[in-house]
C-alpha cells in the first residue's frame, strides 16, 4: 500500500511525483491509457535515475488503471490532481468518487477559478463526505519538482491529513528553513490567493520590462549594461527571483543568430493564461483597485495587436514629444537616474503588493476565509516566482497588525514609500515628457497619489449620477441619502 | 385591440409607455398587482394630464392580469420589459410563454448582461419561436419620455416587427432629424453595446472629474469659474450632454446651506452599477485594453474606500511632491494652461471612445454580430447620456473605412490628436508633479503612448514566461513557437 496519489503525469505532475517519492513517501502515480501513457514510464524511469544520483530510492508505482490505483492507497486517501482545469476536473472528481470512501482527500493542484473549487468542496463534502481542496502551486516545473510554493484551501481537517507530504515537498526558506506552505483557508481560497499571487506576478514583471525599456531608451544602455544594473540591484532591497532571471535573460545568446542576444530576437507579443485576467476580474467583483495589475494586463493585451502597433507607429510618427523633464544634467545624470529607477521600481513593487494583499483582505472577508496575510506572506518567500525580499517586510507587518486594510499603513513601508516615491515621480515624468509608454509604473504612482487624498474629486460624478439618473448622493455633513432638483435640461441637440 | 405592451410600471417603464402613447401607438401597460401597482394608475393619470397639455389624447389601458394584458394586444404581439434583469426576466419569460404565439416580440429593455440575453434569445427561438429582444436604452427617466438612445439587438425579423415603435419614440438629431435607433445586430449585440456605452460614460464622467480638480487645486479657481470654462468648452469640440450638466451642477445651490454650493457638499464616493464593470471584464474576456474604462472604475473603487484615503492622506502628509513642471509661466499661464486641459480632455475622450469602438468591433467579430460601428456612432448621438459632437466625427470615420480596427488610424482624428496630445502629455506632467491624481488622463495618455510603439517591451515578458514556465515565444526574424534552454538557476533562498 503506497501513501500517496498522484493523478495525471504532465510535467507538473511527474515533478510533483518525484519530489514526493524523494521526501520517501510511496507513490502511486496514475496517468489515463491514453496517447501520453508513456509519461507514468518516464516517470518511474527518473525516479530510478534521479534516486539512485542522489542515492536515495525513489518508489513510485504506476497504475493506468483507476480502480488499482485507488486500491493501492491507505486510508485515509491522499490523491493530488495534476490535470487541466474545468471539465476534466468535474469529470475525474465524479468517477473517483464512485471509489474513494468518506473522509478521502483530493487536491486539486491545477490554476482553477475559485468559484469552481468552491462549488466542488461543498458538494463533494455534503454528497460523498470526500474533502476536495484546491491548491494553488507555483514554481513552475523546476519549482514541482525542488520545492514549490503550495497555497491549499479545503477543510481544516484535510488540511491535517495532508500536511505531513506537503510540509515535506514545499521549497525552505528563511532563517529556520521553514517550509512554504501554510492552511490559507477553507474553500477556494488556496485558488484564490494563487490567481492573486499570478496578478501580482503580471505587475512585477511588467515593471521590470518597463525599466528595461527605459535604460535603453532614455541612456542608450545595451543588454550587458542593463543586466549588471538588474544584478546589482537584485543584491539589495530589490532582490527576487524576477531579477535574477532577468540578469540571466539579458546576456543570453542567441543560438540562431551567434553574437547577438536572444532577447532582441523575440517577438514583443505576449500571452496570458488567464489567472491575471481573473485577478482583474475578480478585483471588479468585490469593489477593489488592482491599478498595477490591471495596467499590466492591458500592457499585454496592447502587445499583442503589434500590426496595429505598428501602423499606428507610422501614423503618429510625427509626435515628438515636447517637453523634457530631465530630473538630472551633465555628468552625474545617468548615476542619478538609475538611482531614480531603483527606488521607482521599489515604490511600484510595494504598491502593487499592497494592492494584492488587499484584494486579498477583501475576499478573506467576504467569504469568510479567515486568511492570515502574514502566514501567506511567508509562503510566497521560496519557490514561487514572486518571491522576493520584500514579503519578509509584509509578512512582519501584517503580523504586528493582521487586520490591517492596507499595507500602505505600516510605518516601515510608509517610511520607504516617502523617500522612493521620489523616485517613481521622478521617472514617471521623464516617460510621460519622453513619450515613454510605463503603464505600470504609472497606474502605480497614480494609486499612491489617489489612496492619499483624503478628499477626491467623485462628488462630481456622485451629482452627475444623480442628475441623469436619479442614483442619489450622501453628504458629507449629514446621514442619509439625498436627491437633488436638478435643471431639467433642453433635450439638446449636439 | 392595442398595437404595443409595456410590462413594469417602474419610472422607466412608465415613461417610455407615455413616449410610445404620445406619438400615438395604442398602448397596453401592465403592473403585476402587487404593492407598486398603483403605479400603473400613476401611469393613466399621467396620460390623462400630459396628452391633454400637448393637445393629444395618449390612449394607455392599464392591466393586471397577464392574460387580459397579452389578449389586448393585436398579433403579432410586441412587448417591452422594464423590470430588474437577471431572474425576474427568465420568470417573466416563462410565465409569457405560456400565453404568447409564435412570432411575437419581447424586448428586454434593462441593463442586462449580453450573455444573458444570448442565451434567452437562443431559447425562445428554439422553444416557442418567440423573438425575444435585447435592447440597450439610454437617457435616464427624461430621455425615456422624451426620446431615448435605443439599441436593440435581436432577429432582424424582430427588428421589422417593432421598427416603427422605436424610429417613433427615439431621440432625434443630426441635420435631418434621424431618429437615434438603429438594428444593432442580433443575439447579445443590443446589451453589449449599450454595456460599452456606460463604459466609456465612466471614463467621460472620470475625465471631468478630472478636470475639475485640476482647476482647483492648480489654479484655485471656483465652482462659478470652472462652471464657466466647462460651459466655454461646451460651445466648441467637446460639446456633450455631460459637460452641459457639470456646468449646471458646479453652480447649483444648497437648498441646506444657503450661500454654498451643493457639489462641495457632497460625499467624494463614487457608487456603480455595474455595467462599466461588465465592460472592464468584458474587455479582458476577448483581449482588449480598455485603460481609459479600468482606469475610471478603478477611481470609483477608490473613491468608495474614503476612510483608507483619510488615513493615508495623514500618514503621507509629508509628501509635499517635489517636481514643478508648470509648462507655462508668468501672466498668461492660467490661460495657456487651461488651453492644455481643453486639448487633454479633448484628446483623452477621442483615446477612450477609440477603446470602446475597437472593443465592439473585436465581440462583433468574436460573436460574428457584423456590427456597423458608424451607424452605432450615430444612434449615440441623441438621448443617451455620451451624446457629444465627437460622435459625428467617429460616425464619418467608420463609413470611411468600416472594418477599422482602430479610430486612432482615422486621418482627421490623427490629424486632431498630434496637436491635442501635447495638452495631455502638458497636463498629466503637472499632474505628476504636483502629486494629482489623474488616473483618467494619465491612462489615456499611457493607452496612446503604448499604442504608438511598433517595438514594445513585451519580449522581455516572453523570455520570462518561457525561463520560468516554459511557454515559449516567437521570433521577429522567423515562424514557428521556440523554448529556449535558459540556465536552472538554483533554487535561490531570498
Amino acid at each position: 500500500m503506497n501513501e500517496f496519489g498522484v493523478f495525471g503525469m504532465g510535467t507538473m505532475g511527474q515533478n510533483l511525483a518525484l519530489n514526493i517519492a524523494e521526501r520517501g513517501f510511496r507513490v502511486s502515480a496514475y496517468n489515463r491509457p491514453d496517447k501520453f501513457q508513456a509519461r507514468i514510464w518516464e516517470a518511474l524511469e527518473r525516479a530510478k535515475i534521479e534516486g539512485s544520483k542522489e542515492g536515495k530510492s525513489m518508489m513510485i508505482e504506476a497504475y493506468t488503471s483507476l480502480p488499482d490505483f485507488v486500491s493501492s492507497l491507505t486510508s485515509p486517501r491522499r490523491i493530488l490532481l495534476s490535470i487541466p482545469s474545468g471539465r476534466p476536473v468535474d469529470d475525474t472528481l465524479e468517477a473517483l468518487a464512485q471509489l474513494l470512501s468518506k473522509g478521502d482527500v483530493v487536491i486539486d493542484s491545477g490554476n482553477e477559478h475559485f468559484i469552481q473549487t468552491e462549488r466542488r468542496s461543498k458538494m463533494m463534502l455534503e454528497k460523498y463526505q470526500i474533502h476536495h481542496m484546491g491548491m494553488g502551486v507555483s514554481g513552475g516545473e523546476y519549482g514541482a519538482r525542488n520545492g514549490p510554493s503550495l497555497m491549499p484551501g479545503g477543510t481544516k481537517e484535510s488540511w491535517q491529513r495532508v500536511s505531513d507530504v506537503l510540509l515535506a515537498i514545499a521549497a525552505k526558506a528563511g532563517p529556520n528553513n521553514e517550509s512554504c506552505v501554510k492552511w490559507v483557508g477553507p474553500g477556494g481560497s488556496g485558488h484564490y490567493v494563487k490567481m492573486v499571487h499570478n496578478g501580482i506576478e503580471y505587475a512585477d514583471m511588467q515593471f521590470i520590462a518597463e525599466a528595461y525599456d527605459f535604460m535603453r531608451h532614455i541612456y542608450g544602455m545595451g543588454n550587458i549594461e542593463i543586466a549588471a544594473v538588474f544584478s546589482n540591484w537584485n543584491k539589495g532591497r530589490l532582490r527576487s527571483y524576477l531579477f535574477e532571471i532577468t540578469s540571466e535573460i539579458l546576456i543570453k545568446e542567441d543560438d540562431q543568430q551567434s553574437g547577438n542576444f536572444l532577447l532582441d530576437a523575440i517577438l514583443d507579443q505576449s500571452g496570458q493564461k488567464g489567472t491575471g485576467k481573473w485577478t482583474v476580474q475578480e478585483a471588479a467583483n468585490i469593489g477593489m483597485a488592482v491599478p498595477s495589475i490591471s495596467a499590466a494586463l492591458e500592457a499585454r493585451f496592447t502587445s499583442a495587436r503589434k500590426a496595429e502597433r505598428v501602423m499606428c507607429d507610422k501614423v503618429y510618427s510625427r509626435v515628438v514629444p515636447p517637453i523634457s523633464v530631465r530630473g538630472h544634467v551633465g555628468a552625474t545624470a545617468k548615476k542619478a537616474g538609475l538611482e531614480a529607477l531603483e527606488e521607482a521600481l521599489y515604490a511600484s513593487k510595494i504598491l502593487a503588493y499592497a494592492q494584492g494583499f488587499t484584494m486579498i483582505k477583501a475576499a478573506s472577508d467576504e467569504f469568510k476565509w479567515n486568511i492570515c496575510l502574514s502566514d501567506l506572506a511567508l509562503i510566497w518567500r521560496g519557490g514561487c516566482i514572486i518571491r522576493a525580499n520584500l514579503l519578509n517586510g509584509i509578512s512582519a507587518a501584517f503580523k504586528q497588525v493582521p487586520d490591517s486594510p492596507s499595507l500602505l499603513f505600516d510605518s516601515s513601508f510608509a517610511e520607504e514609500l516617502f523617500t522612493a516615491q521620489k523616485g517613481l515621480r521622478q521617472v514617471v515624468l521623464e516617460a510621460v515628457g519622453e513619450g515613454l509608454a510605463m503603464p505600470g509604473l504609472a497606474s502605480s504612482l497614480s494609486y499612491f497619489d489617489s489612496m492619499r487624498r483624503s478628499r477626491c474629486p467623485a462628488n462630481m460624478i456622485q451629482a452627475q449620477r444623480d442628475y441623469f439618473g436619479a442614483h442619489t448622493f450622501k453628504r458629507i455633513d449629514k446621514d442619509g441619502s439625498f436627491h437633488a432638483t436638478w435643471a431639467r435640461p433642453v433635450n439638446s441637440k449636439l
